[in-house]
């Protein structure tokens, strides 16, 4: 399915520069387990690197959103993106970092209710308030 | 700008279904600025009651999500849909509820950070680990 | 604002091949008014006489679709999309070919719902009932 | 494939609120086929609730615009927005409600068309025209 | 999986004016293979007829940009509209054409790249720089 | 307009870490003028270090797409995202690195009929042919 082909863990042993980072994703993330996404990007190794050490700092360095909070920003975008892939893994992530089924349903309540309003908002062409300018 | 006749507050006063809606906006809010979004569905007025319903149902009442945090998916997906009014007013409303500048520095990150594996991953069209299947 | 020039009617005079497009614009629309999509499609009198072309077959041809009917299409697709100028040239559109008050919100109210549910669909990633194959 | 379990009828016979939204639907389409959409949002109850209710207000009712044109519209909605679950039910749903070949031809034929000039108008970033203002 | 029929190539034989437009399609891309995409098309002749003249004049004909940088462009807007027909149809078509693992490596960079400060910028709202206007 | 403040010169020379940022940009570009884009990330010096660093390594370091074709793939994604911004920003970054009035043409030829083909695809739901799969 896949428009490149997605590297075994024999391949990956066999190339020090892609080998590099799958070692870090698992002794960062604690698992074996190193999916599709990756192993769609060992065909180039600069966008690897640059992806892992950006998803590194943004999403798993202690910052000033819990970790659970910016997985479910993660899940609307992936949504509004119709990225079918990134909605199947960032829900997974969710849950391991503790989503509840309640918070699962007001997840899908905002991005529903955001996307209805915003598209009642393009279809009026409604003008920005002067109250919601930045002085 | 609109596409629709926006709604002074001497017509929504003539029109009593729709001074209730703004009635409640008001009393909800505990303000008295009402902003252009609720000014444009004046002219439908079911539309109108549906939407305050919801979002008061959605965004409003205690639930399982912390209302900033709701904000910020709010932000998220109105972004991805290209909704400028929408991006201004739910920045707006998650100032009023605390939003720091660290939070909204993150928050920017998330949203730039999956646009672009969103991206990678359709680009790629990588199938879905079996490991994110829900039994 | 254009990333291109905007021709004036002087220019658009002093140019055969541009000149025929905007005479069979007025001719057919029977009307002086050229808006400024064509007027910016003139750089590129390619794209202007195949754009032209293509909308009269598809817009103004008649069909099994009645003028109003398309139109809410288009105004849909354009607010799904994004596209402020659309939006707001095929509102005109649409309310030039009688669309009433009560349509209008009529559309809203489906454009909206649509949305709403295509971001459950798929933030919930539902597979497509077989029932819905065509065989 | 889904991100929720779907609910069988045995589920959603033992669970009186969802059972209630069932039967509902179920009377009101007159068909005992209730698709994936409603048995993945089950898991929310108050999410169903208020989706059912909305779309009967919005799509059953009578209204200003016919019903087949509703369908339309809300198809177009969901091929912009890459709904697979939504183009195929809706286009099921427009089936059902007598869509013919041909309609269906012009369909694709306007979604196709107001995709191209929307991205030629944001390609462009064309002003919008004054004459297309609401005054 | 279609919501409409694919065209087997017994019944185009069978269709003249079909037939006339898959010939085409086979003399021009000296091969006999044809894609679903227009299997699906040959329901609607007259949508079939105009894509195909519209690709062979856009894509075909010599021009002012060479044809692996056509697709690559192709391949980036398909990719953002979640196409994934398209983003697999169009990554053969620029192998074809002899797009290598590095060229593709660096698309994918700078889709992702594209998609993040697309996403940065709506996020911000940036204002247009004065520098960036067409005089 | 912004949702944050844009930084002027003089707050920028006050910021030793959005100082070093500013004045690599000014002399990789060879320009005094910094647009807006880095003024509203200044906010956020790690997102603007990040975004920087990144954008250096895709778009401006030599690879195997030259410098032209990058903008051309950065202003189709960004028409797609409808990210006004961006388009009057790559626009005029590709003017810059010599785009044509043809080239420009054929662009937005290519950017329309791939958004039409696009939209045709996913209205249909065409399945993905056989022999376009990656063995």
């Amino acid at each position: 399915m896949a428009t490149v082909k997605l590297w075994t863990d024999e391949e990956v042993a066999a190339d020090l520069r892609v080998k590099a980072v799958f070692d870090d994703i698992r002794a960062t993330r604690k698992s074996n387990f190193v999916n599709n996404f990756w192993r769609a990007l060992a065909n180039q190794p600069a966008a690897l690197e640059r992806t892992w050490t950006n998803i590194k700092q943004v999403m798993i360095e202690p910052g000033a959103l819990d970790p659970l909070t910016k997985e479910l920003i993660y899940i609307a975008v992936s949504a509004v993106n119709s990225c079918s892939y990134c909605v199947h893994s960032h829900t997974a992530a969710a849950r391991a970092k503790g989503l509840s089924a309640e918070q699962h349903a007001e997840l899908l309540a905002v991005i529903g209710m955001a996307s209805e309003t915003n598209a009642l908002a393009t279809t009026l062409q409604i003008p920005v308030d002067a109250e919601f300018e930045v002085l």
